[in-house]
């Protein structure tokens, strides 16, 4: 007998009814669970972990043995892509992410090859493939990539910043050169999404960290436009399925509206905006992906779950969401809490 | 002859009628400045340009002697008042302020004194004298602090933060723990404030940096309601002139119509939030200070006085506009940019 497929979170990013919301938080396979730690200590290195299929597809596993997510996301960071267009990134800093040779100029952008995913993207690839087998249906695999607007910012700036000026100050000074790195990237991402799709990713998300630190002029310019591009760009059903597409602006409840018609199926919202408004600004157009601060786990079980309960009646009736945190996992969360979270999406959003 | 008194800021803060908008910088007195850097050297640290009344005039004036600005501010820190209250701050360790010892606990919370301003902040009481006595009337005096929430993120985090994990674990956790410290830091406020404005400050800031890693809960609770019960504290005439209040959240645009029943005049806003937008919401209850971009006097001058083109035709014709960055200058930004910025507000938004 095979396990009964749970197709919740298509069938939620597409707003079509579900029994149940669907529910799997940001950074799932991560810092927070032992078992990811030991793993990432026998990889030896960050970066050894992402680029060894077998690695990447135990750590993307091990959240889904202790707790009853609805999904599956390919372990991997948005950094991937660069590295692959020749970019030295140091992910050891202790800091975040270091890139030695930062891009700051038309040259350097026009430099950029734009590769090719199954050559030298292929360990993510892979990672795919054995990750859909793995699973074997019990729940969907999503694909990711950062937005173009966030991986220039690392590019630009040599790793993450606090004001980004760098970046911004060639928005402002040079807008050429940036259109240049943003249209590379565009490209790169279209294609890169393309392989996770074709390789097995049954849905797919723009992590865009940074397009809220832009005034709502350059998020329309630099990071919105960009997105927009990519989602035109992408194959959107395979094996006879849609795949849903979910863009996630961090800081980005401002401009819901020009989101909603970018293409994307479905939203992702932070915790600094309201789910009900959200959902209001964006009416039947996207399904909502959100949205409880990840800092809500530090709470106690009964706090979680009636955060868990009031995210649940902000949405409201109706289909088309798909619980989630507003950003990733923090490292120091207790497993524990998040089996509360869980336990409590199941429990309180089950139709009667 | 005395110079004529320039009002600008006070009548624009309080919608009243003025014949340009008036136009002043966050942060006007800082590091992009060589003559800023050389009274720095001069002082030796930080900590002592802020606690000597010589100093902190010196460089509170320098900005007025090179641009036509229609307001100064005070130079001083929101961490002045924690470490009256008896807190070690280490201003210079290369990565923003540290605090060795942070509040923890409601026993943490509840051993820490409310100060007596003229006692404990006495240097920066006998600096508000002397600038006013210096400025002579030219422009108004802007006093400030910290919100109670912003403060508060510090003392409990021991610097700036990327998660505030530790504060905003408290919030989940320990809410008594926190509502200790704000009451401690709301009832700080009032003093100090009440003690710039009975020194000479003619409007009032509070500052909320970190307001808006909030959610809009948690926001409401601890953030904008310790705001609000400052505001309602304050002194708000003083020889026989309206004292005004601004209230700035960063990243705070989503709340705006709470923010413009907290009882403040003028609401600052951030580059991330459209102006006209802003203005639609909060009607004629509220003044608005902003927004544009810090990066955008990367610019060159064409490109700065178009987006101050921009910025006042969003705001719209009638009063209650003061111009103004989204946030703080940035240390490496050119003083020529900065003159180019206060001459297109000069001449663009003169009345015809």
């Amino acid at each position: 007998m095979t396990e009964a497929r749970n197709d919740l979170l298509l069938r939620a990013l597409l707003r079509e009814p579900t029994p149940r919301t669907p529910v799997w938080l940001m950074r799932q396979a991560g810092r927070y669970l032992p078992e990811y730690r030991a793993t990432r200590a026998r990889a030896g290195s960050f970066h050894a972990l992402c680029t060894t299929p077998d690695y990447a597809c135990e750590v993307t596993l091990q959240p889904l043995r202790r707790f009853p997510l609805d999904a599956a996301i390919l372990f991997s960071d948005i950094l991937m892509l660069p590295q692959a267009m020749g970019l030295k990134v140091e992910f050891e800093s202790g800091e975040g992410p270091r890139i030695a040779q930062p891009v700051r100029t038309a040259a350097d952008a026009a430099r950029l090859p734009v590769p090719d995913p199954e050559a030298e993207l292929r360990p993510v690839m892979d990672a795919v493939r054995l990750i859909r087998r793995e699973l074997n249906g019990r729940v969907p695999l999503i694909g990711f990539a950062g937005s173009p607007w966030t991986v220039a910012t690392y590019m630009v700036e040599g790793g993450t910043s606090k004001s980004f000026s760098v970046i911004k100050g060639m928005a402002y000074a040079e807008p050429a050169a940036l259109e240049a790195l943003l249209d590379r990237l565009t490209r790169a991402t279209v294609l890169y999404l393309n392989a996770q799709i074709a390789a097995g990713a049954q849905a797919v998300m723009l992590f865009d960290t940074w397009g809220g630190i832009l005034s709502p002029d350059l998020y329309r310019r630099y990071s919105l436009a960009p997105m927009t591009a990519v989602i035109a760009g992408l194959v959107r059903e395979r094996d006879g399925e849609r795949v849903p597409v979910i863009l996630f602006t961090k800081n980005g409840g401002a401009w819901l509206e020009d989101q909603a018609a970018s293409g994307a199926d479905a939203l992702g919202i932070d915790w600094t905006t309201d789910l009900g408004r959200a959902r209001t600004q964006v009416g039947a157009r996207v399904a909502l992906q959100g949205n409880l601060d990840p800092c809500a786990l530090y709470a106690p079980a009964a706090t979680i779950r009636m955060l868990v309960e009031r995210a649940l009646k902000s949405y409201g009736a109706g289909p088309g969401h798909v619980f989630n945190l507003g950003h990733g996992i923090l490292p120091d969360v207790n497993p524990d809490h998040v089996a509360a979270l869980v336990a409590a999406v199941h429990e309180l959003s089950a139709h009667a």
